[in-house]
């Protein structure tokens, strides 16, 4: 596996695979790596002859009181399991190098981005989007991946693609769980011995209140509030939101049509957690 | 020269185009060419082999009292102009071409693009930067060619590409000038007879304010000042900014050190005349 630190590089490796006619496909990340980055990585591998994974964790996605400064990163150890991987080119830039000090633009969706994660999070997206963008515009892969846990990251991501005539096809790779169903998440290493008890919770509270759903269509935001209730009760210390939502909009439903999934982000004392699934 | 009307046409062009390894300049407007596009597509031949220019008349950089709905426009004439001078393709999209319902994305540059037009045009280079994104990234051309006369809007362009990696090469044109020194622009047309006569007073002011700054390096706000007054003695309605600022900040100097231009934008009845040079 190749290592590049500099845009420069990552395009003479592009450039020469391009020569060859052969397809890419780009798996950005905050490295922390773990199963679900690597089931995007063989998801990549099913699409393209050729694999980057970038590990860059950027800053102008974390909110000011945010976990920017603790993030957890191994950069020797994800190394390794990127070339067990077989993946081919590992991009590792500097925050120097993909934000130069009189770096100026951001990109920002409407609507969609300014839901759930959006509002609680303000900035973010703004910060997703335009690291994406670079990253897609300096590689130009084919395919890029991205996991469903973050789903309004992906329909965001979806959008802004569309929307710049970004020539990448964007594929989304299903959420690993542990045994016990906890979403996988490099901010898991947050939680504690206790708090790793609770986690699951929240993936069997969304299950509960999805199975609720199905039963009594009409009864939606009734559902998600118990639902809400309960996991303040197993011991989350808040609840950032816990609703259903239309895929493509963001936008809460009150029935389902068949294109809604259930979402929820709460807090433990070490970690926010978030979680989501199609109804 | 082909015309086309579809994204999907124009990468069908493209595409054949860099499968013979040629090389592709964009030339970006609005329609109702003068010669002041015509120069912008010679620098494009001289670059690359071949030339598309786009016409679209962008709304979203149109503010609500502005002239969208006026602007000048003469497909048939301007189809004749780009066919003599040896255009290869012609991209004139619509507005649902651009712009789908769904549309929720935005491009802004912060810092330069807030000063001068951007103050006086809230949204206007936000409407510039996010359609030029999409024009590049729908075309990717190997060099994009925009003319100095609109100099604010060629520095947020070229900002923005460096910003967000995109693997296009900015190139500049020199304002072309009628004879008696007023720059061309679509919106001259707007001019009534004797308006057209003060119009030019717009860059003989230009052109004294800048000697006298040259004679007295020292006083160039107490100069643009007194340049601002005479254009209103002249006959001008209202002038939004006589400024000397640094070319790349577009920040206001109060010494000329070699890196600064001398701008203004004034109104006639008619128009919003605007112009520049370097000092």
């Amino acid at each position: 596996m190749k290592v590049v630190y500099s845009i420069e590089d990552l395009r003479k490796t592009v450039q020469t695979w391009r020569k060859s006619g052969e397809t890419i496909a780009l798996i950005p990340t905050m490295g922390a790596l773990h199963d679900g980055h690597l089931s995007l990585v063989s998801i990549g591998r099913s699409y393209c002859q050729r694999t980057i994974v970038t590990i860059f964790v950027n800053p102008t996605q974390f909110g000011e009181n945010e976990d920017l400064a603790t993030y957890p990163s191994d950069f020797i150890q994800d190394k390794k399991i990127l070339e067990k991987a077989n993946v081919d080119l590992l991009f590792a830039p500097s925050v120097k190098e993909i934000y130069p000090s009189d770096f100026a633009t951001q990109i920002s969706v409407k609507g969609l981005s300014q839901e759930m994660c959006g509002a609680i999070r303000p900035g973010h997206f703004e910060g997703v989007a335009t690291v994406v963008t670079k990253l897609f515009l300096q590689a130009l892969p084919d395919t890029a991946i991205f996991g469903e846990k973050d789903f309004q990251q992906l329909q965001v991501i979806r959008r802004l693609t569309a929307d710049l005539n970004i020539p990448v096809k964007i594929i989304s790779g299903p959420t690993v769980r542990d045994a016990d169903g906890l979403a996988l998440s490099s901010r898991n290493s947050y939680l504690s011995e206790s708090e790793l008890k609770i986690a699951p919770v929240l993936y069997s509270t969304l299950k509960s209140a999805a199975q609720a759903i199905k039963a009594n269509n009409s009864n939606i935001e009734h559902i998600c509030e118990g639902a809400l209730q309960s996991l303040l009760t197993a011991g989350f210390l808040s609840v950032d939101y816990f609703d259903v939502r239309d895929e493509n909009t963001m936008m809460t439903v009150t029935k389902i049509k068949g294109a809604e999934r259930i979402f929820c982000a709460a807090h433990l004392k070490g970690a926010r957690l978030i979680d989501n699934f199609k109804l």
